[in-house]
């Protein structure tokens, strides 16, 4: 098992990643060697993951510095590659924000290629060390919330989580699982209930796969179930990722968040964001009038991917009548009144502007 | 195309019924010979849909009369031909409804198994016709409520609906869709959100499939898009059937419905639940505590059917890793408080114990 989701190339020039799209029925290591293959590994989502699109976009954009070499206006060659890795995925905020630093740091340099190799490199390096930190601090302050309801109950915390915000949507730990992790090897039993979450079913394939490779209960469930859980006293908490959060604490996060942020709400459970300050944008208040919600194709619903012992292969196959339109939106808007709070690197807050604000004088102060 | 799901075979002694499992790559029609048969088309849901669940168990039962003439006891091969069929599926009333009435009819007939043969097969019909009249006499009702959408914003009217409550959830129009059909038959432009429904895909599968047939615009959506829809003011109204709805107004349908009316109920989207009184169980208060749930196999939800292009035919395929459980529960309840109204065949009723006893005091009187 790799134990990063993205690595510096031993030979240098290239980094590698996971292929998460054959997970978790093969484990498959890809090379990007250039920008627009880093490009095509978040637009095609060979990675995902808000804090992994962030890191996978500054590694593509120092390839792009390499590439920047051999060009005569290395500034326009600098300015597009940054435009073609922004254009790939709209909806987590990562993206902008690493590609802005890389961004920030050429511009520094004068746009002088080798500079800003060199600069760009330690920079995705950097990116990537403290989205570990992050989530690993993230761990500790989640993992009080769940220590708590062990004390209460003294059964296994019941833990509802939607799509992968797992370790393979960072680099290590990941956001919403972090606390499972550190929760688990604190000895503290969890049992976790995985979102199914179609189309790309990241719960069923993903985070499936990482709770089983760490040993940790949990069972994958249909999208539509959570609410019946919630409703019979089966779900302790809820801990989900977020691709991009206001300054007001709205939570932009993978389709169907919402819905399950209705259920807690409904039923009286504590329903948690965990992220890390980069996925916060300062700039924006109403998530649901100003955060771009991506329209993916309409193949990833009415085709899905599987293994078939029959043939032993991963196969397409094809699940809506041929001629019904299928459509595709990739997340949704949880409004801040629905959030109990935001498990932060920093430690927990309300998902409001006040408490957002505290927490992170230093980020807010320019929006 | 059948116009049916269920039918008297033309040689006698045989029903014929529409094998779902196959939609929509394939119409397959199969023959049920005995109450076994039956049985199992209904448990391994070939047929589904409280009513027509209802109606095969009403066959099933008839070609039980008929074996029970080989019979030394016709009465006790009856009653453990009524308790196979009732074991089938525990959650749709119309089971024990369809069942408890050829039951009585036998007893009238102090079991005889010529006269419960003519007897029971005369119900079955009955069954049958009555349904059909029920679901056309829904339609007319809920064609009320969408027409006064259209007249309202003069556009195309926005219908979500979930699972499969169509046509082939019943005989012939279905409860659900049946309002929409009658729509499309005045010309009044409607658009229905089909929800997939996993985790056996009813909504993409089968509503689809009977929408695209009657040439009806629809859009098939994963089960997690409908919030985001309601979010954003594109959807009008929701339309879903019910399994089972108590005297109080709850309402048991397809896991994921409670979802799917939290979210009309925080967007101000009216949600209706379209039911022949052949659903109400008069006996019940109290759906969340009283509704049997049905938990299937989590094989349901770790594989998936659909159709190879490559080896151009149906095929299964595993989602989950090898060692991840799923659990696969059917149903949930949503309270009355969420539900706008019931469109019964005799008009629409708030989901309220008032508003259904004066509804239908003739059959509530018991109870």
């Amino acid at each position: 098992m790799t134990k990063r989701t993205i690595w510096l190339h031993p030979e240098g020039s290239a980094v590698q990643i996971v292929d998460q799209r054959s997970l978790p029925h093969e484990l498959s290591i890809a090379t990007l060697r250039t920008s627009d293959e880093a490009a095509a590994a978040i637009s095609e989502m060979w990675v995902r993951g808000a804090p992994l699109i962030g890191a996978t976009a500054a590694y593509g954009f120092w390839l792009g510095t390499l590439e920047a070499l051999g060009q005569k206006d290395s500034k326009a060659w600098l300015e597009a590659c940054a435009a073609r890795l922004l254009a790939t995925r709209p909806t987590a905020v990562n993206l902008q924000w690493a590609i802005s630093q890389q961004m920030d740091i050429c511009r520094e340099l004068a746009f002088e290629p080798k500079a800003c190799q060199q600069a760009c490199l330690a920079n995705a390096q950097a990116i990537v060390e403290e989205d570990v930190a992050h989530c690993k601090a993230i761990g500790g302050h989640g993992l009080a919330l769940i220590e708590a309801i062990y004390r209460k109950t003294g059964k296994a915390v019941q833990i509802l989580t939607h799509c992968n915000a797992g370790r393979m949507a960072c680099i290590e730990w990941g956001t919403a699982t972090s606390p499972i992790y550190q929760a688990h090897a604190a000895g503290i039993p969890v049992h976790v209930w995985v979102d199914e979450t179609r189309p790309r079913n990241q719960g069923a394939r993903i985070t499936a796969w990482e709770l089983a490779e760490a040993g940790i209960p949990h069972t994958v469930i249909a999208d539509n179930t959570g609410g019946h859980l919630m409703q019979h006293g089966m779900v302790d908490i809820c801990l989900v990722g977020s691709d991009r959060t206001t300054a007001l604490g709205d939570v932009a996060n993978k389709i169907g968040t919402y819905l399950k942020a209705l259920a807690a709400h409904d039923n009286d459970v504590p329903f948690y964001v965990a992220l890390p300050s980069s996925s916060i944008d300062f700039s924006l208040q109403d998530g649901l009038k100003e955060i771009p919600i991506e329209k993916r194709g309409a193949g990833e619903l009415s085709h899905i991917q599987g293994w078939s012992e029959e043939h032993a292969e991963i196969l397409s196959v094809r699940l809506t009548p041929e001629h019904s339109p299928a459509v595709n939106y990739g997340f949704d808007v949880t409004p801040a009144r629905l959030v109990t709070g935001l498990i932060t690197e920093r430690g927990i807050c309300r998902a409001e502007r006040e408490a957002i604000r505290e927490m992170f004088p230093d980020l807010s102060a320019g929006a």
